[in-house]
């Protein structure tokens, strides 16, 4: 059947505050410079936000990142993600809307709060992510709407959400509706603690022939394969997906697809004023590439053109419009 | 008595909610283009956010702007406001202990929400803004600090909280307090619409001598004096008030105390951005420079400094370091 969809994802309903600090905020806090980390008490956020600067709030959670640079490119999408019933829950609502992105999980009452993403902005530019899942890790399968599942060519799950329990046992019911479906499941592994905790699971799914668009940076490769050499976790795995895209930062991205392998650069950036959201952008980028029937090389093309877009900005969503960045350069 | 602190700012307390959209957008919903206007309803505030693209959240508020500016400057400083006991709240209050501002006053329990000002900022950088006061505008007189007023060098006031009745009170008491401390009492104009509103209140302050240090942009200096010539106005407003500042958005800025005058040129921008809060950080880097103790022309260059700087980015408070800013140019 005709999917009426583009893209529906399952992700972390979350709000970012980004403020910025020096390496030394980063080393006190004992904070893990790059990466992820969750915070599980609302004490442990609040300790952590009260010794931060002063922020700006922004729509965030990786995969709804993502769809809101699919939403951005044309594509027809949905999200599915648990906020509260409260003010930054509404904000959340209001961002996925606001783009036209379908969002229909009804938001939960009562505690906890909306998840939130303390992230800490280093003068490099990288970001330090420190989350409060809220909410978002009480997603139940319940909440899946398996018809919008099963319109959406691509269902795109993000490894963060792997962690609750809630959300994950939904992740696996929906993967068995889009594959019932005979619809593609694609996969971002997130992070490498991500990985750490979640590899066996991870390393199962692709074995069973769950995923077929698999996402991975060059640390979360190495991580995933517990390889060193790059080129050897490259065969490994790509002999094991059908489709794997890994970006590589400044030193561009590769995608494999089958016995075909195509890479480009990264985009050049002015200045890198924060990174957030850059993985999150070149996948919106790339899938939406995939999903205008776009080369192997165009689709990674288009991933470098909207991560470039985003880190040169506070804010892990685009602000420029990429449609019109991408139609400039390719069309 | 030496005064403890600098500046002591008595404002709406208000978190901004910044969204783009074109001149057509501002034309559909009927926004005054430029300007503030009071949205009366949690209905009408909510309305017209459901329309408005994706935005970003910074706390905001134009004495807490002046304020965030006037920290960042290194000036010992206190806020006087009123936020709800709700997230936004929360933030609003973060964003300013964290850069060092005593800020006292208990949040508000129950209906309405933190103040939100939905902001359209237009492809020519110039903001339109839409504020629900929420529990901003009941700000009670007997939330008043007395001592941390009668300790501050300067009380600092703007004109958009004369709108709601409680804080308007407060404000009396508030420049009886200083006053009465033989403290300068310095005054933002705001807005021309808001002048419109208030004009003969504004003119008695001034006539009754309450206020030492005036701040107005071009329109609001025409406005007041009901005049069509920029330098007739000048020239009749500044033999009202000890010390006149006026604004002229990318024609400079002029100051005139007593019989001395001084003119600067705006500071070059790359690219506008967002012109949210260029008066408020103008009035921070002036306020900075005569606390200081430096020349008026001085004065005027770091508050030409300071509006440049938040002018080239999304959100009204400084996110380069406006003290090395200045430092490299003055000192």
């Amino acid at each position: 059947m005709t999917a009426t969809y583009d893209v529906v994802a399952i992700g972390n309903a979350i709000v970012d505050v980004i403020a910025r600090a020096d390496d030394a905020f980063i080393a006190e806090n004992n904070l893990a410079k790059g990466s992820m980390q969750l915070l599980f008490t609302t004490e442990e956020a609040e300790a952590l936000y009260d010794r931060m600067g002063p922020g700006i709030e922004t729509s965030g959670g990786s995969a709804a990142n993502t769809l809101a640079g699919l939403a951005a490119l044309g594509l027809t999408c949905g999200f599915i993600g648990q906020v509260a019933d409260d003010q930054l829950g509404r904000v959340f609502t209001h961002d996925m809307t606001a783009q036209g992105v379908a969002f229909t999980t009804a938001p939960r009452p009562g505690d906890p709060p909306t998840a939130r993403c303390l992230i800490v902005v280093t003068p490099d530019g990288q970001r330090t992510m420190n989350t409060f899942l809220g909410a978002s890790q009480f997603l139940p399968a319940a909440a899946l709407d398996g018809q919008l599942i099963a319109d959406a060519a691509i269902l795109y799950l993000e490894g963060y959400l792997w962690d609750p329990e809630e959300p994950r046992a939904a992740m696996r019911q929906a993967i068995a509706t889009a594959r019932g479906a005979g619809r593609r499941v694609a996969f971002t592994l997130s992070d490498v603690f991500c990985i750490e905790r979640h590899r066996a699971d991870f390393l199962r799914l692709i074995a069973d022939g769950e995923i077929d668009i698999l996402f991975a940076n060059e640390n979360e490769l190495l991580s995933l394969e517990q390889a060193d050499g790059f080129e050897a976790a490259i065969a490994s795995l790509s002999a094991r997906v059908p489709l794997l895209v890994v970006t590589r930062g400044e030193h561009g991205a590769v995608a494999i697809k089958g016995g075909e392998r195509a890479e480009v650069a990264a985009e050049p950036v002015d200045q890198v004023v924060d990174t957030t959201g850059a993985g999150d952008l070149f996948a919106a980028g790339f899938l939406a590439g995939q999903a205008q029937g776009r080369t192997l090389r165009d689709s990674l093309t288009m991933g470098a053109i909207c991560a470039a877009e985003v880190i040169a900005h506070v804010g892990p969503r685009p602000q420029a419009d990429i449609k019109a960045l991408v139609a400039a350069r390719l069309d």
